[in-house]
């Protein structure tokens, strides 16, 4: 089966967490990229893989897969060698989901304020009044993540999970967003780190090829 | 552990879905009701428990769970006898995270843009003409539920999983967001079905007592 994953993605998306996931797990698998700018996730040829028409999608021997939270589980799940997630206690699994939950939820969803706003209103003023508050409101889940989840030097403490890629991910948006990196030394600190791993520069490369 | 699991809940909100599936998974639990009418959940109590100041938190024997996807979950897993869950299966189990993810970070992302637009927004007229969306943003989420997603009777197909308690629970909001019932036979007679079972109304029962 692992000869055909195929992973959907595009540059400078969520879609690197799952990306890095599959270099973590050592797994066999390709890379498609899907070009945003010629609006390609809302073609006939993709909508057919994702109707949602968006990134990730993970094709697999048994079907395609959306989601982040719910690929990152899939992988890990299905390379328990690599350990990536926490699989024979039901608390700490649900641990990693909790957080994983969070970035896609609320903190994915407050950036998303910033490039996506017609998603929620039409009405340009509108648009730029969510723009306005996104430093605001992205830096409050940084707030949150620095003070009361981020427990290093990984994500889940002395365990790496598959948390540190979906976190470095989107703590690639910190500046764009608005928000001042220095007032999260511990999120920094983890995106460095998370930065020095083979697997995570190999996964950036292939993207960038 | 299961006798230590308590529910804080808040009627009207997501956290129906966790308190049918603890219902569903027969745990001895009980349940603590936040009042949002006085902001209970922002209170310094209740922040001690959950620093988001959202519902639902699960407090269990380890720790405390936060974020409908990953406290369902939990709670299928942790009671394996009532398969609420595909648990043997990765991708099976992908496909029900998936799917309560999207609920999660798309579906109710889109009707809080109703209630909850300063979140994104302080602008009045921004926030108004968030509201004024919210029936094609909210729309448009069950377009791809009804087309794509519901297989029935249960959301999964045949068998009963943890997405059908949510799905019940987000389709409470149907008509309040302005959304033609309708126009999605199949997801009101998921409605009605859930309706009929009676850990469904034991749950709710609960919550409005």
């Amino acid at each position: 089966m692992t000869a055909m994953i195929r992973l959907f993605y595009a540059p400078d998306t969520c879609s690197l967490a799952s990306h890095i996931a599959l270099e973590d797990a050592a797994a066999d698998y390709s890379s498609v990229r899907i070009d945003f700018a010629t609006d390609e996730q809302r073609k006939p040829e993709y909508l057919a893989i994702n109707p949602k028409g968006r990134v990730p999608a993970l094709v697999t021997g048994k079907g395609v897969l959306t989601e982040t939270p719910a690929i990152l589980a899939f992988i890990a799940q299905s390379f328990p060698q690599a350990r990536l997630a926490p699989s024979d206690d039901p608390f700490c699994f649900a641990e990693v989901q909790a957080f994983n939950s969070y970035l896609c939820s609320t903190l994915h969803v407050a950036h998303s304020h910033r490039m996506r706003g017609s998603r929620w209103a039409d009405d340009p003023a509108a648009i730029a009044a969510m723009q306005r508050k996104v430093p605001e409101s992205v830096g409050a889940c940084y707030d949150l993540i620095e003070s009361k989840m981020l427990r290093e030097p990984w994500v889940m403490g002395e365990t790496y999970t598959i948390c540190d890629p979906y976190l470095f991910t989107v703590a690639q948006w910190l500046e764009q967003d608005g928000v001042d990196p220095s007032r999260f030394p511990k999120v920094v600190a983890h995106r460095r780190r998370m930065s020095e791993r083979p697997q995570v520069q190999k996964a950036i490369a292939d993207e960038l090829a």
